[in-house]
């Protein structure tokens, strides 16, 4: 598996794996009937930094990285992942939140925090808790879930060690 | 005090607060050398609703409402503040926010939600307890204080009650 810096045709591989997340409404609080354009803009431009995880030229997943808010508070991040259906259980996700927080941490940021991972998706929540990230708020039925209705929503954050990171790169 | 939807002219006098209160770095979370016409498209075109509180001709404060988050989190709006330092102590804030609830409820909102209330910010957090907001989380380190350096943010919540304001409406 590669991660790469995503490219327009990148995301068009994507698109079918994006319309179908949205449209599910089930992890994530975008418009479910957003369109290609607007798609694009907000996962490939309006973010920092886009990448795709490719395999045999594949596309399996795609994140973005972006500060979670301007001035003094830039120096939190916040991501987004998307992993294409036919990928799951491979380590996608794993995959592209290890290089995320190493992104992260060379862009200079301190911490990368969730806003709203919705407290149903439990693969999800599981997987950032085994990377180091905590719960750290509950907003009450902060999502509507296509099936289940009003669920809660987590706030989730992890402080990005800068001494780990260096450790991790200079050790044999 | 009347609080009305804010004009052009409005925001020109809001101006000398927003820019005071951004180049402070103590409170909000916007770039601090942001310039009038990126501040008027943050604070009046992007949001939903923006309303200036206002006492004969003087423009006292100011307040946008949005959406917190786009589809299935649509539900929960978000507010963010301004009072002019000369107007400060005089219950702009407490009354622009009782404004922003019955505008929130009339919009069908379920929910209010603050993402980074300073943790210095005493008396703002103390207003917004007073008026039915809990903290839900803490963002350790979430903003650059300038005076203080590093500081936790609070993420703060309340649950629009739409029963309590029909009753506050069609009581005598």
């Amino acid at each position: 598996m590669e991660i790469a810096a995503i490219r327009a045709d990148d995301f068009r591989q994507l698109w079918p794996t994006f319309k179908a997340i949205v449209e599910a409404q089930e992890t994530y609080a975008y418009d479910p009937d957003i369109g290609y354009e607007d798609a694009y803009t907000l996962w490939c431009q309006l973010p920092q930094f886009t990448f795709v995880a490719k395999e045999n030229g594949e596309v399996l997943g795609s994140y973005f990285l972006k500060p979670n808010a301007a001035g003094p508070g830039a120096h939190v991040c916040n991501c987004g992942y998307m992993v294409a259906p036919e990928a799951r259980g491979r380590g996608v996700a794993k995959a592209m939140c290890l290089h995320s927080q190493d992104r992260a941490i060379e862009a200079g940021y301190l911490a990368m925090q969730f806003n709203a991972v919705v407290s149903t998706n439990e693969a999800a929540i599981k997987l950032w808790k085994s990377l180091g990230f905590e719960i750290i708020g509950t907003v009450a039925n902060g999502y509507r879930h296509k099936r289940l209705g009003l669920v809660d929503t987590y706030i989730m954050y992890k402080a990005l060690s800068h001494q780990a990171r260096e450790k991790a790169t200079s050790s044999p």
